[in-house]
């Protein structure tokens, strides 16, 4: 798994105690201790699968000695009927973990399936999907590895590992110009600096000043190949802003390198997947 | 506000120290400290909103003293270009606080937006909306709480609160009156006992074991109105499982009590609002 | 073991942390590392027993390869002299864990056995003990718990989970009538309604509201009995306050449901334990 | 107050999570936000208050602006039907609060009230009551706190503060005098050595040794008096075993120094105290 | 104050749970509540002052009217004797807050000074000073802080956030051309690569697949000479390993872009301060 | 390892979380998961080593069946080219934990070196070195136990287990007599009291109470040696202030019980170790 593995543990262990407060009142006090079970986690729709190791996590959290096969793994493609995994444990640990399990399993399905489709609606242009910051309190490491398990890159994580200048930064700093310069001495040399343009003038300002990326916010796909021409290879060139499905292939044509996308973050349709229990 | 506040604080504190790390490379080396400024809150969309006490609080903790005018408060409904809020602090502390302010805001208001589209969609039947488990970890009371300022109700929180006996359940407990009356000698007087069946038999059965609530699962309109008709008030009715746009009337029309819909939680879109800082 | 072992967990590791801090100054300084014991816990009064497997927990958190063997498990008697379970390991576990364990076996032993002799003093009647949000900050799953291991039953468990109307909801809500409208209009299908009724009157309209449960407060027995004659099975009716060793049994015979008492969580005498290593 | 303000306000908000989750469904739906109300704190038992600046934190917490007055302080003797503290705020942080401050206050002024009763048994003697290790967990600071309250002493706070050696700590270390000589040898100038003995021989050694402090562990008063004339100032002498109201004047008459009590913290009857809104 | 509100308050309420425990035994039983007072910080040593403003919200977290006045800033060079700062509070205030306050200032002013000491002794090159992750567990935001305050850059501040390619990681790649493609392939558009070279046809490896930064790993001044001029600006040179106090100006005068020091974390000399209160 | 594992735990997850946040980008795109691999820790210096077991946990912690053999314990000296310990695991988990691990190790060991060189320049005499509470937030627990590796003692853990008193104390407490026998009054029977006098007047005041302890602060040689002389072993003497390698031998003939020294833990040298992977 490539996740933090302290991260992952400290929010399975919180949405148990979310999910389960102080007891399971029907599992406790109807299904005994020493009944062993087996479930399967049935795909019920297509897509691409992401999750699977943290959604088994649960399991063992709750119990050390369950024992699982896993057939289908993060990133590849899933068909509905297809069974992702078993796991054999009592039922009460299969019964506690289900609804934490499949919540984890569904909404990081869900994103890597989405990202995974706009990837295809461009393939064959040179640029890629990227995430953003529109996430879920606490939820950002997952929300960012199921976007590049679907074929999508991350963007910068926090505020802290690239610099983005918009118009209030530009404004204070004294325009492009002045504002690149002067952050430029205070950052450390791992960090990049991307710069927001709303037109050419700027694009120009801020290929001279040597932004590392910008960002043509909400620009036509026309103008965007200007900018891509203007640039030449000068700049990382990343479009943002009000791209839609039926947009997105001509966004990617006009030669842009990054796409960045909030819905694959901030609006998940779950992944239907179920758990089903022998 | 009606939700916590000690949770609420940590939820934010936590998104900050998720979505700033140590610095805002940006806004800390550019923005001068004095500088005061005020953003609206303005929405993109139409619906219904949700969360802006939570959005603006965001702010108050980075800066006590920021101050702030709410015009469109939750639960009301909001039109695209309306202004909802206003907000006057430090630029730097609008910089940081924006995007974790956006995140919760347009979450709930998409909770409750897409709430209040299905409860509309049943207006005039008995029947009225719940949410599910089937929520985001550690985001549960947000979630629910979204779901109620778009017209729904709250199912059970946790696994601690309320009984729903499933398959497993019923099996391990020796059938369902069986089940029920085990349940029954354990669990305190303010917890329900939901069990779900699959046909009219199982309906029966629980009818007459005394079940507080019934989950009518994958049923057919008719059946449900079937079941309706025997139950006769005898227990509350809830329809679940495959419910969609086109569907939910009609199984509104059947007469049960409840319909659960897990979507309003597990797939959610964010509804479009922007922070405009002037 | 019932509950959450999440909770079970951090309850123990904080409390070691309280109790050793950064060492255990005599057994860091003078015990061999590689010593090993075993230790007895043997009972030192009658009662019911409660919390074995979180003592025992205890020293598994501390040393994962601890050996160990219950004699009497939770809910069952136990004699003073009575061996209750044996333990394995290091020295030094077994005296760093001592204090927390038993801390831990004595107060829970402690709650199930009062509560046994409440339910003892009402055996016969059909009315059950349940306990009351009168618990101590972080230990309400253990106080609940250790409740339904004596025989008694658990009232709800937080203000989320059950709605309790008091003089300032109902003179707020416009009486009992409107409050409880209100109120059914608002709270979703699992949660029950109890409304706190001082006499007769009250009771009535409770009653005809359809208030799921009623607490009737500081009333004789005798007055308790007339308002058993007037529900006739319509709700359920809690008995509170006021009701001691000497009162219990003649509250139970008015034919009253529950009987809530805050003395089983909020004045608990230690139940008492020793641990003695070889 | 003299408790660290941060560990107070972690518990406080700790047990506001746990008491109210995500909403107080009751007070939430039916009392107006501007609503404005007055409650008094009065005693319904005589004894010794303790706790009242806490249990007014818990109101502060949930709303920075509440006011309050205070007439009986910690560690004053209160009456049955007097009004301890008077607080304004919203009717909804009353209600909020109202159960957790009262957790907190019955139970800390439950220990101030047992303490200052011991303490009273012994007036004239030159003994101290103290506390034991037999505490709660996560609530040490507040019955230690409260125990000083009462007129009582503490005892060490954790195994890192002070050395109590043992039966198996003595026989690991070689002896008493082995035993404490390697200790010193180990331990920092301000950490006191204490010896556990059974009878007068062990005291001879451990006074020769030079050990601060002795307990006396279940002796007779006789027994005890030899001893403190024996030991004649060389060191502090700790009774500790068995002790009851019955027994604990002529265990002060001994001449002991320290009567050390677990039951002041273990077995804690909830001092009544009542909160009125108006 | 640059960095998070919400980690350092965090550890300075963390560092006083651990200074202070439950309660500070001389001041609170000695010192009268009411007693105000006022201590001023003052220098013991020449060099620059950091984190004074962290220091000062020791006590505003303690006591929120505490007043102040700042003379030395963060970043200003501060002589023996200067007087940093005054503050007013409760004499318990100044003195519960003491230690945890200079420990934190004494600690971020010797970093800051040890940093400015390095920047100064290669003042008129083109280098810059860099710190590294050689930090002390959940200090790293207030030391790279300090690094920054004294004249230095911030080298990344985690693994998720710049690729640094070690040995392992281009064996395992495949060579540094493979190594660094692939992940080009995988790492998002904001993350720089930096590689690790030995010797120079391992730089022109690096320089040729077009990595962000090379670090040159022990390199004598003459090798980093050589390989700044076949570098040409083609990438940052990062220079890094037993550099010390007596070669750093050379390493400088080679002319590459950084050089990262471990011991301005790593061996930090506290500069002394004192608080006196009057 | 003596020291709390629960605090040792957590003190590393953080530290990964910190140093990892959620991936490891060069390590998880780069290394495969199967491979398996050897490091060593290599002494680069010459000293006390401390901390091996913590290294070690952090790959444990990261993967349960990593393997190491350790060659050099806690306490023991170690040269330059000494192999400390081996450790087998995965490649991934020794990349990841490599450097938490010596930010560990050198921190610890670099106290327990510089520990050792003050206990053998005094060697002979009857001092012992101590450690103060200039420490580190969160670090306490490590720094405190690397001292006593190197052979020095612990001062006083936090200011509830030990009573110091300085001026601001004496003043309000009424004078040394007044205020110690106020605090006698208060403390527990565990608490030493410890007064800081600044010339023999006071020594001998504090003497006449029955000080515990007595700093001797910031007094010369000669003096310390009339201040040994006067007291006789009725207190323990501990000089403080203003010590260096230069005067500490000095300080010791004078014939003190305890020399206290701030640098140990405020101003520590990492002592230099590296980890090898093959």
């Amino acid at each position: 798994m490539l996740l933090n593995p302290f991260y992952i543990d400290n929010l399975i262990k919180n949405a148990l105690l979310e999910d389960i407060n102080y007891i399971d009142c029907a599992t406790d006090y109807l299904i005994p201790d020493e009944q062993i079970n087996t479930a399967k986690f049935i795909a019920k729709a297509d897509g691409v699968l992401c999750g699977i190791e943290i959604a088994l996590r649960v399991f063992t959290l709750l119990q050390s000695d369950v024992t699982y096969e896993i057939f289908i793994k993060d990133g590849e493609k899933v068909k509905s009927g297809d069974i992702i995994a078993t796991i054999t444990g009592r039922t009460k640990t299969l019964l506690k973990g289900e609804r934490t399990a499949l919540n984890l399993l569904q909404h990081m399905s869900g994103i890597a399936t989405q990202t995974a489709h706009c990837v295809e609606l461009i393939q064959g242009t040179k640029a890629s999907i990227a995430d953003t910051r529109k996430t879920l309190p606490n939820l950002r490491p997952i929300q960012k590895y199921a976007v590049t398990v679907g074929g999508g890159k991350n963007h910068r994580y926090n505020l802290s590992d690239c610099a983005m200048l918009k118009d209030n930064h530009i404004d204070a700093g004294g325009g492009i110009t002045n504002a690149v310069n002067t952050l430029r001495g205070k950052l450390g040399h791992t960090v990049k600096i991307e710069v927001e343009v709303r037109n050419l003038d700027e694009l120009n300002e801020a290929l001279t000043v040597g932004a590392d990326i910008i960002m043509l916010d909400n620009m036509s796909p026309e103008t965007m190949a200007e900018a891509v021409a203007i640039t030449d290879g000068r700049a990382l060139l990343e479009a943002s802003g009000g791209i839609t499905a039926e947009t997105i292939r001509k966004v990617a044509e006009s030669g842009v390198d990054i796409i960045s996308l909030g819905a694959v973050t901030h609006s998940v349709k779950a992944f239907d997947i179920s758990m089903k229990i022998q």
